[in-house]
Parts: C-alpha cells; structure tokens; sequence
C-alpha cells in the first residue's frame, strides 16, 4: 500500500508510475484522489494546457504525437491526455482500445495517458482538469489535451484549456462540416491537417473567408502529421499565440474552475445524501407520486440545505 | 401573457403553439417550466419513447422522419425531438439550423422540435426528460428522440428511453467503426441503414456474428430510409420489442429518473448559493488559495449543508 503522501510526493517528483497510479484514482472518482488533487493543487500553475478537438477522422491523434515531438526536442516535458466518451452501460471507454494500442507506438519520453470516466457526464470535464492538475504538479511542461469524441462535453474540455487548437481535414461529410461554425467559435488556431488531400486548399480558404466575417480570427495553419509536414511551424504559431496574455486567458480560467466547481459541488451533496433518501426519492417521482423538483427539494433538506420557500 | 396554468392546459389539451411555447421555456432552464413539468409529471407515462441514436451520416434524420410517417399512417401521434449538442461559446445549437432547416421539409401532422441547452453538459439530459414529459402529456403516442451527436450525452440520452434504436450504414470511418461496440451495448434494435449501398451486406454480417459473441443480442433490421424500403418492417419489430415487458424497461426507467433527479438536484443547490459567495469561492480557486473540494465544502455550507466533519 502506498499512502496519500507518498503518492503525492512521487508524482511531485515526476515518477511515472506514482503519476499513472494517481490518474487511475481520479479516473475512479474516489475519496483518494480528492485528497490528493487537494493537496498537488496549491502548487500548480506551471503547465501550458493546449487542447485538441475536432470530428473523428481528421488525425488528432497522430497531430498530438508530432506536437509532442516537437515541444520534445524543444527540451519540454510533454504530456498527452486523450479524453473517452464513456459506454454508459459497461463504463468502459468507447475508443479506449484504439488509443491505447496507438500509445504503445508512441515515444516512450512522452507521457501519455487515455482517460474515461463513470457515471455521471460532467464527470468527464471533473476528472480532466483533475488530472491537468496531476501531470502540472509532475513537472510537464506541456499538457496537450486531446478529446476524442465530438459531443459536448469533449468540446468543453478542449475549449476550457489555455489555447484550443481545432483541427479540421478536407473531405468531411455534410454533418461534420456543419459542426464546422461550433468548432470555429472556440478556436485560438485552425489546423487543416491531411494536407496533401484533394480539397486541402479549398478548406483552408473556407476557412480564411469564414475568419474574414468573425470576430475573433484565429490563425490557420496546415499540417500533414503522418509525415511531420508544416508541424514545426504549428508548434512555434501555437507558442507565439500561448505567450499573448490574452484578456480572455482569465476568463477562461475563471470557466474551467466554474465547471470543475459545480462538479465537485454536485458529487460532494449526492455523497451526503442518505441512500435510503435517494433510493426513496428515485421510486417516488418513478411511480409519479412526486414531480422531481418537489423530490429534489426533499432530497436537498435531508442533507441540511434549506427547503425552499 | 399567458398564465402557467394556461399554459399547461393549453399542451395537455395538444395545442402545437402552447406546446413550442413549453418547450421554450424548458430549453431556457428557467422556473416557469420547472412549474409546469411538475403539474403536467404526474399525468404522464402514457407515451411509447424510442431514442435514435448512431454516427453522423448515417441517415438518423430521414429515418426518423420515414418512422414516424409508418407510426402517423398507424393512427398514432408522434413527435420528433431532435437533441442538439450546444455551442459552449453562444449557447447556440451546433446543428440548429440544419435540422431546423429540414424539418420545414417534414410532414406538418409531425410534431418536430429540435432542441439545445445551454450551459452544464448535464443541462442536456434534464432538459431532453422533461421536453418528453411535455410531448407526453400533450398526448402524444409516440416520441422520437434523435440524438444529433455522439457525445457520452447523447448516447446516453438515446439509452435512457423504452427502446433504443442504434442506426449504422456502411462506409464509416475506422473512428467511427471503433464506435460501435458501445453502441452495440446499448442498442435494442440494430438498424443498417443505406442498404443499397456497398458493404451493407457485410455490416450485417459483422453485426450479426457480433451478435452471437454477445449476452444481448439486439435485432438487426436492413432499410433505406430515403425510400422508405424496410421502413415498415422496422417499424413493426419495434413496436413488438417495446410491447415485451422486459427486466431492464424498471431499471432503465430508474435510471431515466437518477440522472434527472440528480440533474435538478445541481440546478436547486447552484440556485441557492448566494452569486457572493459562488464568486468568491471561484475566485479563491483560480488564486490557489483554495483547492476546488474545500471551496465546495464551503458552498455547500452556505445555503445550510451540513459540513463534512
């Protein structure tokens, strides 16, 4: 058995398996790693956090490990954090196989981590700004945060993080290219990746001509991540846009902890209620003898909260 | 101005315009619709819910329009609640407007309501349960719930309703492939859509052969929704599948009702906390001077929740 402390100190001191461990018991969403994000969190602060988002298919995966290459050989410590949608019947991640098989080709220097969560949806935004907060407090430099799905919470993910990368490939179908506007309000930078595909071009200037209306104009760059091409430049342009103190940097933050906040808030009041309460709660409003807001309410009281009036 | 009561008398007598009206009011998370979900709740249960859920481009849209045309041409009255993951940016839908686009195409004796949320991912789930109570108790036989993303919310919106219809077409993307094994766990009906198209054949079998490896072994239906071949054979399997009275339909339906109650549950507490002491406690945690579990603790405290010892 290893105790709080020890663990704590290990991924202080940026041991791998200490880090792994730690991960595993936010992945778990337990006692533990309250106790230990608690205590590493005070002294955090020092990681740049880059997130990746983007439909399935336009190579997020192989763009993270030509990031993290570079930010590599620029002498950083690197990390890489792929976010699961989880299955909501066994828990297990949808694409958590894939990521992991990929891993294991990966540059063993970079630490890379595939997490899926429990249980409740905001406890997939929770538990990756707990273990933001895990690989800050081990000493990486760089925290690239890569979301797998395209649903919502994953976009909210990437776009909390200090500099949101979106990344885009030529060939989309209509579905996916209508998600394009959503995609583009969160984006500091624009990666058209694949870009030796046919219609490489024609996304870059549909892009460019979509920036021309916007208010915000993030910078686009184009990449082929397979070969490495055009991800020097990335790395250096998404440097530069991180070094901007940026009037939104604070706003942003201030999101990401909102969002954790409510999370933690909502987890610590359903551990404080009484099972039997719950269990009560659940059969009433299911048998309609009560609305769920006149359940809540009752559910809320028996923890101490005041009835409403 | 129209009174709740009105209202509420205006969606359970199936008025189309009270009924937009409600669902309004439950897209913008206020207390007028916390009002009239729980004095419309109690009447409610009568309506057959099946979710549509699957990857982009599969054709969930025109299959649910050729669904409810087959249920309409039964003598049942349907609605079509189409689920969109939310900008986190400008709260606006990512989709909205090409499904709000197509649905001036639909069939006028179908109820169509595509609908996003705003803010807390899990705002997505509470607002989807209680626009079907809406759908309900304006008498509506049958509701359609088509998720648009495939996010862990939506899926899981899809699961928690009576019967779940898993929508494939051949020619997905190796990311979307991988998707499938969480899909197959939820699926109650496995639909292969775009039969004509190549490699149908050949998804059927893959899902038939997964089917056997499997402790559920949904139906696999073939069709092409765009002709509407298959689409009444589907339609007929589906309404056999919801009329067995299963094990899991009591554990689905509890489930349904924890993830609502627990969603209302965060919205009471997140309402009772005065705005000075959310802002400061927020604002202790982006200073580090505070870890987010004791600051949430401290919340929790303010609107009468026991502290934890």
């Amino acid at each position: 058995m290893v105790s709080d402390e020890d663990l704590a100190a290990g991924v202080r001191a940026g041991d791998s398996r200490a880090l792994a461990r730690a991960l595993t018991a936010v992945e778990n969403r337990g006692p533990e790693a309250r106790r230990l994000v608690a205590e590493l969190y005070p002294r955090t602060g020092n990681a740049a956090v880059w997130g990746l988002t983007g439909p399935p298919g336009v190579g997020k995966s192989t763009l993270a490990d030509a990031i993290a290459s570079c930010a590599l050989r620029s002498g950083r410590k690197v990390a890489i954090l792929a976010i699961d949608p989880s299955s909501p019947v066994t828990g297990g991640a949808f694409l958590g196989d894939r990521v992991r098989m990929e891993a294991s080709n990966r540059n063993p220097e970079i630490f890379i981590r595939s997490m899926a969560t429990r249980g409740h949806v905001g406890g997939l935004a929770a538990a990756a700004f707990e273990a933001i907060t895990l690989l800050d407090a081990a000493g990486k430099d760089l925290i690239l945060v890569e979301t797998v799905g395209v649903g919502q919470d994953e976009v909210e993910v990437a776009a909390a993080v200090g500099l949101t990368l979106v990344v885009l490939a030529p060939g989309l179908g209509d579905e996916l290219q209508a998600n394009k506007a959503g995609l583009l309000e969160i984006a500091d930078l624009l990666v058209v990746n694949k870009a030796d595909r046919d219609g490489a071009d024609r996304l870059a200037d549909e892009l460019a001509s979509a920036n021309r209306d916007a208010v915000r104009s993030p910078a686009i760059v184009s990449t082929i991540a397979t070969s490495g091409e055009g991800v020097d430049r990335l790395f250096q342009v998404a440097v530069e846009l991180a070094a901007v103190p940026e009037k939104s940097s604070e706003v942003r933050r201030k999101r990401f902890v909102e969002g954790w906040l409510e999370e933690v808030l909502r987890q610590i009041v359903r551990e404080k209620v009484p099972e039997r309460v719950w269990k009560d709660a659940v059969d009433r409003v299911v048998s309609r003898s009560s609305d769920p807001f006149a359940a809540a309410e009752l559910v809320l009281a028996s923890i101490g909260g005041k009835k409403r009036q």
